[in-house]
Order: structure tokens, then C-alpha cells, then sequence
């Protein structure tokens, strides 16, 4: 299925070649000035991209390329395409969010590279959240890229031909869409090569999931609506990998999974490594309770993120009523569609538990797993803290309707995280 | 919001240009033969199209060509293209139901001209029901229709980049997508010049339409879902005004709105004409009672329609599992899917009620009307049947939950029917 997307002159990028790269480009020698004294470092840690981070005296920038296949099988082909997607992805939310991603300065459509400013003093979020770091301007920040991306691309606000010209530059993502349908909504609940867990712990709780039949149907149900709902343009990967974070400023990077889909598909990205990251910190304590403080506050941050991005949804709503949805010349009564509201937002949360409890399942028994919970040493602990958060996740998905707010998602998280697991 | 599509060369044809078009296309010439000796008739009684029926010795044929206005609003400026989706769809189409659609001899990308098989002596199957004429091959055929458009064109058959691939061939459709969006979801449920309806005996119904919240709101449900939601490539007008009869023959004509959208949309719409056809009846007997079984026949055809149709669509699904959606080999246990088969096909049941409350609305208080209606002379007479099936539109979008199934939808058509309305 992989693409032949290659354009002619593509070559992977080196160390040694950035600076005859970056003398090519009028845009970028403008950035970096003087090309002799620049320090060049790859630090590509993904498994997807080349990422080098180069200084010079007047200006540090990012380049990202894409690899033609996945670092850690090489045998599995990955459309170079994706860097264009992501390229369109910043350029279209750019009009709103801009403040909340990375500048780009160039997009190379030979070289497949994005070009942009390289982020200091930010850190990958994941790694601050192991560490038991806390981020009070997040909730703010994320909530308002959320709203303002997935309302602004929504039939809401835009004019259904608007919509639909902007989903013909995403629809053909279908090779990174490919990876979520299989990774997430299929391959953890069967047999399959490439799954791996905390064995031997965790191979009862595999082999129930394989057993659920509700769960199998659910987390189809969540496919098709992945397949088929082209709500907003999302970011595709929204996890605590994909936002850099320093005390006070949120960048959200790497949309090549970018494509139109459901809007709950990228708040429950979000929501399921928040939670994650929660069950995972008991194993990260150094002495017991270390991390109390800590984990009270990020589940604060869930209900606070979702709270605020309610909020500010609708304000947008309010704000621009001007979409082909719910037209509001048709509505002389304004609290018919406050109430509506309402129960579009409670679909949005509905999906966005749904998609939660599926990504959740796919990190901790499929192919690719999360630090937060690798990075526990013991795999007997490692597994205790699976084991509960994966009870969460198959709630989420075959009975969202009983947290009928956020709040009671929480306190359920509490609860399964204070009961004993006994293997 | 219209296109500037319009081909170098394209100009309106004329009887006196027919054999002219006819000699410059080899494959036409063929068809025909002689051109010396060739009837031509202009017989476009619809608002939007050209279409020539042209007799040789040898055979017959119909062209259809497009203008770029709406022929009873010169100031409606209509895109040209959707002679290219008409063509398009039929094409994707062909590979399963070629039997039930005429076949397609030329498309002309610059004349945006198709040239097809002239059917006969099929008429179009609108006039047949008024005159009260039986089909008894009909169930039959349209449900096979729906059924395999539907299903093959879905994720439950291809795979999710098949079908993607598939809508950008037709995502563009937005103008004529547009024209749905207002006449059918927008203009009826407020006020708008080009709305009519039986005045004054539907005046204070068309006021009861324009306050009735909980309709609106159901009915802008029903937007954002054909707006968003790309289950499956739909006809997008499948009415009996589409739809060409013979006594022991069906042809599915005029897919220009192809788009993809929800299957309960060409459904929905299907069943709504019927419905409307049998409010219709009473007001077309000579004498009280002439229709009686007639009426009968049309309610047994919408249940026999629904039940062949959702029979042939779960058969399908059976037969192949391949498609991306509930992947089969997930599913050790066939029950599982048979369970998920009928809580899916009740999902496009409720979705298909909604759809056809919508249609029959927008044909009686919005822009277009239909003949059923339109064509029973005396305007108190056509108030009542309309007003009683207009009861039953609203009922369908806003509690169709009611209708668990066909045969409940039936028994409140008769019912209302029965009723006395007084003006």
C-alpha cells in the first residue's frame, strides 16, 4: 500500500550536508546568516524522521525530513508525501494558532523538508510529565489550540464548499491513516506480530481483550467513524510527544498524520496520554508519594483542558456563526442553539473518551508503546500501572455513557488506580 | 458560488445541430448509422438539462446535455461539471448494477454531453404512480440497487484508501451538493422567495414549520450528517422523477448530485416520493375508492423495498468481508458481526426516516414541488393530502424513534391518511 511518491532529486539529508542545503535557499541563508560557523546536530529520536537542529552565531533553526521508511523496520515503506501534509497542516491552522506552533520557514517539496524555527528552552512534554514537572499555562494553551483548529476547519464555520476544497488536500493522507486504523483500531485486538506487552503480566488481560466481543465491536464502531466523519482538519497525533513545552509557552509539532476526520479523535489523543502519563507515575516514584502532588494535578489538567476547550468552543460558535451548519438565520431564538451546543459538545466527549480508551489499548499491547510507561524498569510494576490504566481504557470504549462529564471519567481513574493487582 | 467551469467549445446543442454532433464522433456515427435519415426531439421537461431523443433505422439514442443555468431561473447560474459526475457515477457504478442503469455510449468533456441508450418504453415511473400503474418487478430491483451502490462503495468493501480515492472523484460535486444543503435542510424551515406551498390552506402550517425548534434542530442534524459523513457514493436525488419503468423493467437515471454521503440520504429519499405519492392518491380518484388498492400496493412496496433491501445489504456484507470496516479476521465469532449487521442497518433505517421527513417537507413548502401533488387541480383537495403527509415528514425527522420499524412508519401513514384535516 505504500505510495511511489519519491520525488526526483530526494536524498536523505547529512550532518555534512546541511550547510551546501542551506546555501541553496535564499529564505534560509537569510536566517542563518554566515554558514561557516554553524554547528550541525541530528536529533532524531522519532522513528519516522531526520531532524537536525543547526546553530549559527545570528540564529538556530530545525530541519525535519522524512525517511522513505518506518527507522525501526526498514522493510515497512512510509510515504514521503507526509511532509507535505504536515507543511499544509501549519500553513492552514497557522491563520488562528499560529503562536502555538513553530514558525516554518521553508518547505522543500524535493527534499521533502520542513524548515523551521528550532524551539529553546521547549522540551518534548512526555519527557517533563515523567519527570513530575508541572505546566500551568497548559490547559489554556491547548484548550485554545483544540477549539480554535477544530472549530475554524468545521462545517460550523466554514462554508461547505470551503470544507470540502480543504479536505481534498488531506483526503489522500490515507497511508498515515492506514497506520492509526491498523495500530489503533485493529491490531491489538487479535494476533499480530508486531503487538508486545509486559508478558508474562499482562498476558491474561491480552488474552480478554482478544475475548471481548463488546470491546471489538466498540473500538470498530470508533474505526468507521475515523473512516468516514470528516468533521474538522486534525492534527492526527495529538500526544504529549507531539507538544513541546517550556514554563510558559506550548508549541504543538509533527501534523504528518494531519487529515479531516472526528473531532474527538485528537482531544481523546490528548486525554489518553494525560492518562497514561497519571498511571504511570507510581512506577517513576523514587520513594512512595513522591509523585501525589503530581498526580492530582494532572488529572486536574484533564478535567481543566476539557472544561476550558468546552468553553472556548463554544465562544467560537457564538462568535462565528457564520458555517453552513446550523445556520443562524434559521434560529431567531439564540437558546435553541445554546442547547444544541450542548449536545454537540457531549458527542464531541462521548467520541473523544471512545477515541481515548482506543489509543490507550494500543500503547500497551501494540506495536508502538509510550516512555511513560517503558521507561518503568520493573515490568512487574510496569504491568500493575498497564493493567489499570488498560481497565480504563475498555471502560471508555464500551461504556462512555456512564462518565457523563469528565469529572466522573476522573474519579473512576482514581479508583481503579487505588485498587491492588495481584499476578 | 458558481463554477467558471465551462469548456472552450462547449455551446448548447439544437435539433438542427444533432446530426452535425452525431458525424463528429466515430463511435456515436456507429451507434446510429445513417445520419441522413435520423429523427431528432427535444424532450428536456426538467429544469436543469438539454436532452435529445434521436431515431435512426438502426437505432435510437439520448443525449443529454447540461445547461449552465436552471432553465426556469435564468439568473441560476448551474455548473456545467455535473455532466462529468453523472458520467462518473454511472461509470463506478456499472461494475455491479449496469443492468438497472441505461448504458452509457460517450461522455464529451467539451459539449459535457452524454450519450446513452434511449429506454423504451419505459417512462419515467413518477407519471406511472400517478396514474395509479402497479410495478411488480420494482421492489426487486431497487433494493438490489440500493444495496450494492451502497455497500460497494463503502468501507465495509473497499479499503479505507480505495474509497478515498474514489470520493476525491467526486468531493467537488459542491454546487450541486449546495443546492440540497438549501432547498432541502434551510430554505422550508424559514422564510425564503423562492418557497411555496398551497396557500392559504398551508399558511399556518408553513408558521407552525418555521416555530417548530425541535424540527429545526432535527432537520440541521440531518445537514451537518449529509455534510459530513461519507459512508457510501450516493445518486443524491433518487427519486421517482430518477427512476424510468417499464412493466418488467427499472433504470436509474440522472446521478449529477453523486457525492458521498450517508446511505439514508438516497434511501430516505426514495421512500419519501413514495410516501408523498400515496398521500397524493386521493386527491387523483375519478371516483372515492378508485385508488383503494392501489394505496395498498404503494404502503406493501416501501416495506417490501426496506425489508429486500436490508436483506440483499447484510447478504453482501456476508459475502465480502474484505473491506477495512470490522475487519473479519478480528471476528472469530460470526455472531458477533450478524448482531452488529442489524444495530448498523438500524442506524441507516433511522438515518433514512429523517432524510425522507426532510424531502417530503422541502416538496411541499420549499422550492421545488412534485407532480404527485402539483397536478391534483383543485387547491383544497391538494391542501389535505399534503398537509396530512406533511404531518407524517415532521413525525419522521424529529421522532423516529417512534417507527422501530418499517411496518410502524406504515401504520401511522394510514392513520394520518384517515384522519379528517379541516381549513
Amino acid at each position: 500500500m505504500s505510495s511511489n511518491f519519491r520525488p526526483k532529486n530526494y536524498t536523505p539529508l547529512e550532518v555534512s550536508t546541511i550547510k551546501n542545503f542551506i546555501e541553496k535557499s535564499e529564505k534560509i541563508k537569510n536566517i542563518i546568516g554566515d554558514t561557516n560557523e554553524i554547528e550541525v546536530k541530528e536529533v532524531g529520536d522519532g522513528n519516522l524522521n531526520l531532524v537536525f537542529f543547526v546553530e549559527s552565531k545570528k540564529n538556530s533553526i530545525c530541519i525535519k525530513q522524512p525517511l522513505p521508511y518506518l527507522r525501526v523496520l526498514k522493510d515497512w515503506p512510509l510515504t514521503l508525501k507526509r511532509s507535505y501534509y504536515e507543511a499544509e497542516y501549519m500553513k492552514t491552522h497557522s491563520e488562528h494558532v499560529s503562536e502555538l506552533m513553530p514558525k516554518i520557514y521553508d518547505f522543500d517539496s524535493e527534499l521533502c523538508t520542513i524548515t523551521m524555527e528550532k524551539l529553546s528552552p521547549h522540551i518534548i512534554m512526555r519527557h517533563g510529565l515523567i519527570n513530575g514537572i508541572t505546566y500551568e499555562k497548559f490547559a489554556e494553551d491547548i484548550s485554545t489550540f483544540m477549539a480554535k483548529t477544530l472549530f475554524f476547519t468545521s462545517d460550523l464555520y466554514l462554508k461547505a464548499h470551503q470544507k470540502k476544497e480543504l479536505n481534498t488536500k488531506f483526503i489522500l493522507n490515507t497511508e498515515l491513516c492506514k497506520i492509526t486504523e491498523d495500530l489503533i483500531f485493529t491490531d491489538p485486538y487479535m494476533y499480530n506480530k508486531n503487538n508486545r506487552w509486559t508478558s508474562p503480566y499482562l498476558d491474561k488481560q491480552k488474552k480478554e481483550i482478544e475475548n471481548n466481543n463488546d470491546l471489538k465491536i466498540a473500538v470498530s464502531r470508533l474505526k468507521i467513524k475515523f473512516m468516514t466523519e470528516t468533521q474538522s482538519l486534525l492534527h492526527g497525533d495529538l500526544h504529549t510527544g507531539s507538544i513541546m513545552v517550556s514554563e510558559n509557552d506550548t508549541k504543538v509539532i509533527d501534523p504528518e498524520f494531519a487529515f479531516y476526520g472526528p473531532m474527538g479523535f485528537d482531544i481523546g489523543a490528548l486525554i489518553a496520554n494525560l492518562l497514561m502519563n497519571y498511571f504511570s507515575q507510581n512506577g517513576h516514584e523514587k520513594n512512595p508519594g513522591d509523585r501525589k502532588y503530581f498526580k492530582k494535578w494532572i488529572l486536574n489538567l484533564i478535567i481543566e483542558i476539557w472544561n476550558k476547550f468546552e468553553n472556548k468552543f463554544s465562544n467560537l460558535w457564538d462568535e462565528y456563526p457564520q458555517g453552513d451548519a446550523y445556520p443562524f438565520k434559521m434560529f431567531d431564538n439564540k437558546n435553541i442553539i445554546k442547547n444544541e451546543q450542548i449536545n454537540y459538545l457531549q458527542n464531541i466527549y462521548n467520541d473523544s473518551l471512545g477515541f481515548a480508551g482506543a489509543k490507550i489499548i494500543r500503547r500497551i499491547f501494540g506495536f508502538a508503546h509510550n516512555i511513560d510507561f517503558d521507561w518503568i524498569k520493573d515490568p512487574k510494576d510496569r504491568a500493575i500501572c498497564e493493567h489499570k490504566c488498560t481497565n480504563l481504557g475498555i471502560e471508555m470504549q464500551t461504556n462512555f455513557h456512564k462518565f457523563k462529564n469528565i469529572s466522573n471519567l476522573i474519579e473512576t481513574a482514581i479508583k481503579l488506580d487505588s485498587e491492588n493487582v495481584n499476578f
